[in-house]
């Protein structure tokens, strides 16, 4: 089986490494020399423009894009709608929109082109060996493609998931959870921090990840990172989002279900982005107003 | 090693059978005769009366109470400071409140008596086997009773926390946690089901316990739980909690830390406990009286 994966960062490049233990074939091409660069390093075959990687495809195709999700995705799947071939197959493994996956099932279709929403977990270190993949797209021709889950996921790893948009759908849930799951985690380190004893975060961390309930892969994640600096001094509490978190939220508010700890979460983080709320400057404002409560003055 | 065992409910049997695997001598009490019968037909050893228990053990002794918390926890360790002697070494492995097993140290060290508070996790096929424990109170003593925690737990899956206090404590903050990231998992299900796809709950567990970030103990339950009744038709979604989630977010506001995801599974909680709510009253009534918006009646 040949794949023409396009991406080479953190996700693609350990995903082609991934395909090439599984005997499968990899061609690849990424915007950047120095991801092409890095990727022939390692053996991985590498076309200089995107136009050479596509003529060196076998038809039908199976054309796999790993890279960032929004704009890069988008030109990069519109491309492919020019560049590839009727009955090519194109997967857009990134963490794109469900909504913007409807869009482009729809667009390759008109093109007689099969598109894939893939839903990809488990880190760089799934990305690299027995990922997580949810599958969107058409059933019977997903049969076809099969054979590259089956090799690069854990056995039982992958889920056809439905038409397409289930799978980034599906995808975006998961992050949801991630975000009150780690919320939880965090929080939970946080009260120890402050608690009247002594605790060693890594082996607290490590022990829970032993047979505890709350054991898993982000409680071995949270070990590892104490491992290397026990009380994570060097590093701000500042907590990023790439959209996920939102969406699920977002989708929870269309549905009329209660997210409250995802919710809880995701807000959360957009605390923690500020130095200084409006939020705050308000209600201190306001104690002061009515009860003289002291203020603190920029 | 011999170990008196008092409460041979779902908890204590296990535990009771996960010891007796281990080679350890077993003697159990229960107040309940057929919790004792249930045990003496698994091969353990029983005693009628918690007096013969303390009888029969070697001293210095070593027992473990695995009662449910509160009142019956209470009522047994006071039992013990009457029966027990000088040297013996009492365990509580319940849910008890880290504020209480503080004071039962003190009790306890009145009559040089060595109490440990154990938080124990793993759930019931934990107590079974593999299970993981988070154990506070003397370290020069806890040396004495090491090997027991050696035999039952999952390798890895115990830690001296720390004095007294230390071990239930980190078992609250534990199930705090253990609220936020149920809850989280429970939301991402609510929305899947109300999406416009049609997932199987059960593939979807199973194949995100397989290799995704989320992977976890939990998740290996979900998928369990779906696949005896794949949208958990069987179950109402009533959320009962026995008081360490709550004292998780008691203890994040005494210290000002805050804690929105857990204090948002807690609240939800409490909200799945009632069939209607007198918040939502009141609102339903203030936009009817400022805005005409309909009412649902009773």
């Amino acid at each position: 089986m040949e794949i023409g994966l396009i991406g080479l960062g953190k996700m693609g490049l350990n995903l082609a490494q991934n395909m090439q233990d599984h005997d499968l074939t990899v061609k690849a091409f990424d915007l950047m020399p120095e991801a092409r660069t890095r990727a022939a390093e390692v053996g991985v075959t590498t076309a200089d423009t995107l136009a050479a990687l596509i003529d060196s495809l076998q038809t039908p195709r199976l054309i796999w894009v790993m890279v960032p999700a929004g704009k890069p995705t988008k030109a990069t799947l519109q491309s492919l709608r020019e560049l590839a071939s009727a009955g090519d197959r194109i997967i857009d493994g990134g963490n794109s929109y469900y909504q913007d996956s409807l869009a482009e099932a729809k667009a390759f279709d008109a093109k007689q082109m099969h598109f894939f929403d893939v839903g990809s977990s488990g880190g760089m270190s799934g990305a690299r060996a027995n990922g997580n993949f949810m599958i969107g797209g058409d059933k019977a021709v997903f049969a076809t493609i099969e054979p590259l889950f089956e090799a690069i996921a854990q056995p039982g790893g992958y889920l056809y998931t439905g038409p397409a948009g289930s799978g980034h759908y599906l995808k975006m849930v998961h992050n949801g959870i991630e975000y009150g799951m780690m919320a939880a985690i965090g929080e939970g380190f946080d009260v120890l921090a402050n608690s009247p004893f002594d605790y060693d975060n890594e082996a607290v961390a490590a022990m829970w990840d032993h047979g505890s309930v709350i054991r898993g892969w982000l409680m071995e994640l949270a070990a590892d990172a104490f491992s290397k600096d026990p009380k994570l001094e060097q590093l701000k509490g500042v907590m990023h989002s790439s959209g996920e978190g939102a969406w699920t939220v977002e989708e929870g508010i269309r549905q009329h279900t209660p997210t409250p700890v995802i919710t809880a979460a995701l807000m959360a983080r957009y605390n923690s982005e500020r130095t200084d709320t409006m939020t705050g400057k308000v209600v201190a404002a306001l104690r002061n107003e009515f009860g003289g409560h002291p203020i603190d003055k920029n």
